[in-house]
């Protein structure tokens, strides 16, 4: 229980403007962008830098307070949630891009900046932050790291974690920890980047990062491909691959997404395909070229139909239709389970299938979209949580999405993280030997369990 | 002290043909490619799967015997040597390539195998496996990964660490932990593959790995540019990065090094230049072109003369004289001290101007080569370890040099590890919060600190 005496000592830290206690503040601190239970912190402190952050550490383990670090708390599964109460540790008042430089091509942000901030300010200086998380307009940077978030780039570029090249944290007695730095190549010590990456605010509280950056590709050409049979997409996806292609992005689109964006956005979609792939690829005018006239072979060879974006405009509609299928979706029914199982991109076909099977079985409505180039498919639950019978077979059908993911060598999480909703599938994949080291891990470094505690089921 | 019981128990698990006490043979395990001091171990095992090795660490635990794993023991910093006794285990009976998917581009090898095995065969496939440590002829993957060993092809196509999707690892208590998987995005826990790149044998055994491929070049070109003066050479590696050019390959040797080469391999090296730059881009043919155009003018900028190599046999030949640099060098003296304090790239000027002024006031013998395009110069001091007040000399040498890097914002390791030899400069670098978070991640998961003890200061 989070006492005066320390609500007033968390308070020296960081000012009275900075600290709340007033349910209708803490309420806001009490969910995340998932489905899972609110619940309420006992005190919200925003610092300013650093050695604020340590001292808010240290106050709380001291006092055996749970601390929740949060930043724009868009989390898909319930990772920012305060479930043991506690203090939330809000992450935006360390929001500076603090260095970016040219010529080693790096920049160094603070954890509560916003990503499509850093990519802008990038961009302005001639270079590219690829990681592009469809939350990125809002989400911080600490919080994609936290998650270590993927997005459209994946398959070329990599996700979060492959741009990290440092990371500043504070452990929980308050010390200050660096990983990593400013080289290319770094061996020094362990690597804590690494470690940090994805760990959903278990370890520390990050601070601060070093992050790196890429010359931009110099040309790119998108297109829109429809199908009258999903399977044929799925297998196109794998033979671009195969043919030594990666695109950019290569998203997929099901029929149920394609009507219901084209119904809410008026996107110009082709609303009887079966399913649409958007395929972007990038690079020096010549390979952009050659990969494109690739790309057209296997489509054809699949029998689909490839609509090129001429222009920058058409390229920007394009796109327009993939960025709101989440958003359109979520207009038709009160509740979205959003998923992310995740398998090797070769079993895309076999996950299609099976997908279509649960829908069936289930008798639930389903979407697919994803980003069908990484095998990382988003097939999304339209529901009412109101509705306790349709919820049990919601249940069941999203237990047997992550059962079939599984038997294909796929993941439980391609890019949101285990937070609360996915600790049961966690043990099925990993093994308890695992969850056990994971255990032992956290335990090392935070021996009073502190750090977003019950998350990933530590 | 490991008992005739206790052997018994490991001979047990491993079969008597995979276990050995004899003093001669346990000699060969005393000692690695650094010029650490040798250590004997009690015991040398040779386990065949996972189960054994799972099977030795439970042993080795319930007996407090320390653990060392070694896989080619070719690592440069003492990381191999059995410091405080106890139980060697050799990885080299798990050495097989065990599935190259060309599909979804991954390999799944033992942590045993030659890195140089598993690059051949990937190409046989059609595939690239890019990290190119100078060890790799004899060098395991499983010794790569723990060191998170770099090469040649790190600025544009990173080091170790960028190519391992996932690992299966024995903790000391004897089970089995996975991390990563198959599939490009993977989200589920800790990223214990990240933890375990770099983690020199200290957190688990590692037996398994899921190694990320990628499609080969499609062309390359290469080319030998020499230099009057040295700082042109610098300024020339951060000129070609600033125009958004990464060679795969972008390496420097000074004047020493050429002169020694030359005269100990007949490499038909420019002996006059003050420093050489060897250069090689690759991609698509078109983008080959363009970025040797862009280097070539860079090149001229700063004076440099260039030499193309027009077949493969030039390219062949231009190169065997940078490979030959550590070997050349060695003849010249008995004792070789070989560093790799790194910079961010745009400092390798005054990394090089800082390497000249160290000569000479601590009037050593350094000849420096090395991966200019990381900023991972390899200066390597040239001595008679018997010579008491030449190795003063040196000593004070290796500090400054590390003392220049951090200075730089450097670190005292780009490639080579921590190991005995570089544990007080760690310090220096990451400072007492890092070193205290290091130590209580690996308390939690080795309390008894059993797994290759002492090393990185742990």
């Amino acid at each position: 229980m989070t006492s005066k005496t320390i609500i007033e000592k968390l308070n020296n830290i960081v000012g009275a403007k900075n600290c709340w206690t007033d349910p209708a503040e803490l309420a806001l601190y009490s969910f995340d962008s998932s489905v899972e239970k609110p619940a309420m912190p006992e005190v919200v402190v925003r610092p300013e830098n650093t050695e604020q952050v340590a001292a808010v550490c240290k106050i709380c383990n001291d006092h055996d307070i749970p601390l929740i670090t949060r930043g724009a708390g868009t989390n898909l599964a319930g990772g920012t949630i305060p479930v043991t109460g506690g203090c939330v540790l809000l992450m935006t008042g360390l929001n500076r891009i603090l260095e970016i430089n040219t010529e080693d091509m790096y920049a160094v942000v603070q954890a509560g900046a916003i990503t499509a901030d850093i990519a802008a300010a990038v961009s302005a200086k001639g270079l590219f932050y690829p990681p592009d998380p469809g939350s990125q307009k809002m989400s911080t940077i600490g919080g994609n790291v936290a998650e270590n978030a993927g997005g459209l780039r994946g398959l070329k570029y990599g996700v979060t974690k492959d741009y990290v090249m440092g990371v500043t944290f504070c452990d929980m007695a308050g010390n200050i920890v660096k990983g990593g730095g400013k080289t290319v190549k770094l061996c020094t010590g362990y690597n804590l980047t690494g470690l940090m990456c994805q760990s959903e605010g278990t370890l520390g509280v990050m601070t601060e990062f070093i992050l790196k950056l890429v010359p931009p590709p110099k040309a790119s050409k998108a297109m829109l491909v429809s199908f009258a049979d999903i399977m044929e997409a799925g297998r196109t996806v794998s033979g671009i691959i195969t043919n030594h292609v990666l695109p950019c992005t290569l998203e997929l689109m099901d029929n149920f997404t394609i009507k219901t964006v084209h119904a809410a956005t008026g996107a110009d979609l082709p609303t009887d395909a079966a399913a649409l792939l958007l395929i972007e690829v990038d690079g020096h005018p010549a390979q952009v070229e050659d990969d494109y006239q690739t790309v057209l072979k296997v489509c054809r060879e699949n029998n689909g139909e490839v609509r090129v974006a001429e222009t920058a405009e058409e390229k920007e509609k394009l796109w327009e239709g993939r960025r709101k299928s989440l958003s359109s979706l979520a207009r038709l029914r009160p509740t979205l389970v959003l998923e992310d199982a995740t398998v090797p991109r070769s079993r895309i076909p076999d996950m299609l299938l099976a997908l279509e099977e649960i829908r069936q079985k289930h008798n639930v409505t389903i979407g697919t979209f994803g980003h069908a180039g990484d095998g990382n498919l988003h097939p999304t639950i339209l529901c009412d949580k109101r509705d306790a019978e349709e919820m049990a077979r919601v249940h069941q059908a999203v237990d047997a999405i992550f059962a079939a993911a599984l038997a294909m060598d796929g993941t439980c999480s391609g890019e949101h993280g285990i937070g609360i909703a996915k600790v049961k599938y966690m043990v099925d994949e990993v093994g308890e030997g695992t969850i056990n080291y994971m255990k032992q891990l956290k335990k090392g470094v935070d021996p009073k369990n502190l750090l977003n505690p019950t998350k990933m089921g530590l």
